[in-house]
């Protein structure tokens, strides 16, 4: 059996090598690449793609498999074998259900549908893209019904990126945030509002690329095993567990995107940093799910970065960044500036507290959309209504409404959900967190990250996808993924900003 | 057939993008890889490499190709089909003979030989490199045996890099060259010597690259499918025919290194970027050897970028850009200056003069430890008399001896002729071009290159290694390779130069 596990390891190396060399060419891709290479890139990746699921679904994998399952059941559950053994299991039940003619129609109607998603956007015109995401949806409904039987069609689609989780458990959180959520909103906006007008003006790019490295520095970002880059929309990316790169984006004469665009990178390249080399080149070799890896970047960005002790202690040096822009902004200014609620129109955009509710929305249209409940010529005006309903603002139009994101015309779906629920996570895990390092406030203020980094390397990172996302959290949290959490951590802050 | 030539050509395609991932993890480790990432890309360049090479030996592959050869031979000989099976077929008769336990063997002792050398390199100490030296070439013996029967066991060494070139080719070749070349050195020394003291003095390294970037621009560097990166050892990678990166030095008081070597990658890139759409894909979608593609860089380096006609035309603006340096010099000192010759001991520094003299004494060496006429242990001697011989300089000790160069640590036997023989073809190619385009020198002078780029589309270029390099400089010029064009040139510019 151990020859046998060796054999399975080799197999799942070589899959995890095609699959790193074509995360490679994805951050090359967005980076670097010179615009006429776009199309032979495309080959590349698709071959890479391919050979690497030819291997997963292979009769010799299947083999192997079945006897290793067996000795699997009988290794202590929590070992790497055991969690190797069965995760390829799962992921070799899951792939090799999928026709491959499914495979390439889906890879061609994506193809074409962001083409004419990007024309739909550019000219206003949904129109342009209705049939496109009907198609997409149709073949979703396709895939999801090779998974059967299931407890709602939605939940394989789910599956593919926050595993095991069910619609029926994503709408019952959700819905008990949503209305929390709303009235939350409502009632700042009933407050008189804050003025942010500070953090849009020039900020030298040079000095915002440095002030954020010394952040991420601080932080604990190895650079011996990762770079920062330049992206038009910011991305971390592990080529292997000891090459985790980030990027971000430079806003002349807007201060937010760079520094907290670079955290939330940071933050998820400081999970994949912290995976426990003994997994390396199987496959939970990455991070437990996107929900898990939401509620890294989002801690990061949001629980440490926006949060009033790492201004205590950080201000100070950034007013030294940008004197004439800052210099006489008080702390709780820029505390508050930093932190406005502005209902909005645009998901990417969207504060703390209005967040989820884009991402609610956008769960709502999946669900109903692969139900089959809602006829996607009727999807603009279903999305205006909810706008209104759930942030108080109405799209003008399509471009800055059902078609802002790209995530459909490639064919993700089910993956929206796990923004928001990264955010519950994140403060799920905060309240753990302070009740094991009480001063951590007082450590931010300082400066010092070390214990929350040791912490997490702990709890989470060093597990990689050993853990099933819900039973992760379960095992650190006690409770699985909660919204209570959350809300306190909104009412609270918002509360002492808003005087609610 | 039609059926059997497309399966073919998916096979080949797929090898071509495992090798073009290849290619791009390549680049990416000599320019942007964090040095954390080395030990895990390794691992995936060996994956790829692995994978790439099984599919070529695959029993699949040769059955295609046995069906498929008796078909090529009554197809037109000069057709991209026919070309293309056949160098298939080429190919997989090389690799099938080659068993993977040598192809492990020579990996296992070229990744100690570099760490070998290395050290021996920073020790100054030839012994420690020795027995690594004395393996490599055991196993390259081994490898050459397996081609059996050849005129000399170097044939086969050679002709992994100069496909088709013996090893009594190039001795006849190099043997007409070495005494002229001795001699005319010989009579550059008795002449008065050139000042280029100016060249070494601080040119700000931005300028030197907006500099180089307008010329290569002019050259015809197609940005679209390229790009321009700093590496510590410049090179020009195809990541595709439509993604062909070149990268530099700078070196901040020296002005040679940027533009020449900048000029020299484009030359590589040029005959990439230029190579027919058709023969993508296949295993004929590269340079004809790596002699025609050196004969490419030392054009555009040497006789295009070292010419008065180009320096005409050109110093106005050089000096535009650096006035305080240059503003002084006149035309005639700064052509004479960028054309110093000056015998010295490290190849990578030599002139147009002396160059070929540094290759013909490494080929003498490779020849002489592969036939066992020479002990490792009596190398640096050779090696150092030699140099007198040839140069009249002598290494005062092995680092700069015979220590100097890569090339065998990293298993590289019968590649350095290459370089030479590429000086040789580039002075061939330039007297038909001349024949050609009688005005191109004032086309230079005026900054024109579209003519010299649309010759060497139409003849060289667009044909990629469809022909074996001989046949093409045959097709090309009339006759094989010749080293006569190139003491015409040398004894027409040094005689100039240096008064003979």
């Amino acid at each position: 059996m151990e020859q046998r596990l060796q054999h399975l390891r080799n197999i799942l190396a070589e899959i995890h090598d095609l699959d790193a060399a074509a995360s490679a060419l994805s951050w090359d891709q967005q980076t670097y690449m010179p615009p006429g290479g776009a199309q032979g890139r495309g080959q590349v990746r698709g071959t890479l793609q391919r050979l690497s699921h030819d291997k997963f679904v292979s009769e010799e994998m299947g083999e192997l498999l079945e006897q290793l399952e067996p000795y699997a059941a009988r290794l202590n559950p929590d070992s790497d074998e055991a969690r190797i053994i069965l995760d390829a299991a799962r992921l070799f039940r899951k792939q090799a259900r999928v026709p491959s003619e499914l495979v390439v129609e889906q890879a061609e109607a994506t193809s074409i549908a962001t083409q004419a998603w990007q024309q739909a956007r550019r000219e206003n015109n949904f129109a342009l893209f209705q049939p496109h995401l009907e198609r997409i949806f149709h073949l979703k409904r396709q895939y999801a019904a090779l998974f059967a039987p299931y407890e709602h069609i939605y939940d394989p689609l789910l599956d593919d990126f926050e595993r095991g989780m069910t619609t029926s458990q994503v709408k019952a959180i959700f819905s008990t945030l949503r209305p929390q959520q709303v009235a939350l909103i409502q009632a700042i906006q009933s407050r008189p509002q804050v003025d942010d007008s500070f953090l849009h003006q020039p900020f030298d790019p040079q000095k915002q690329w440095e002030f954020s490295v010394e952040v991420i520095t601080k932080f604990g970002y190895d650079w011996n095993r990762g770079r920062l880059d330049k992206a038009p929309h910011p991305f971390s990316q592990a080529l292997g567990l000891d090459d985790v790169r980030i990027t971000t984006r430079l806003i002349p004469d807007f201060f937010n995107p760079m520094l907290f665009g670079t955290m939330h990178e940071t933050g998820h390249a400081l999970y994949s940093q912290g995976i426990d080399p003994e997994l390396d080149r199987t496959s939970v070799a990455h991070g437990a799910s996107l929900a898990v890896h939401e509620s890294q970047s989002r801690m990061w960005e949001n629980l440490v970065g926006r949060s009033y002790p790492f201004w205590q202690g950080f201000y100070p040096r950034l007013q030294e960044f940008f004197t004439s822009q800052l210099g006489s902004i008080s702390l709780d200014t820029f505390y508050r500036g930093i932190n406005k609620v502005q209902p909005s129109l645009i998901r990417v955009e969207a504060d703390e507290a209005t967040y989820n509710l884009h991402v609610m929305l956008r769960l709502e249209v999946e669900i109903a959309l692969i139900e089959g409940s809602l006829d996607t010529a009727d999807l603009p005006e279903f999305w205006n209504i909810r706008m209104q309903e759930y942030l108080g603002v109405r799209p003008p139009n399509d471009k800055d409404g059902v078609l802002q994101d790209i995530h459909w015309s490639i064919g993700l779906v089910g993956y929206f959900s796990t923004y928001a629920l990264g955010n519950l996570v994140s403060a799920q895990l905060w309240e753990c967190i302070l009740r094991d390092i009480p001063d951590l406030p007082e450590q931010i203020q300082r400066g010092e990250f070390s214990a929350l980094l040791s912490w997490l390397r702990e709890k989470i990172h060093r597990h990689g996808a050993k853990y099933a996302p819900q039973e992760l959290v379960e095992r650190v949290t006690g409770s699985p993924i909660d919204p209570a959490p959350y809300l306190r951590y909104l009412q609270n802050k918002y509360g002492e900003i808003y005087g609610l």
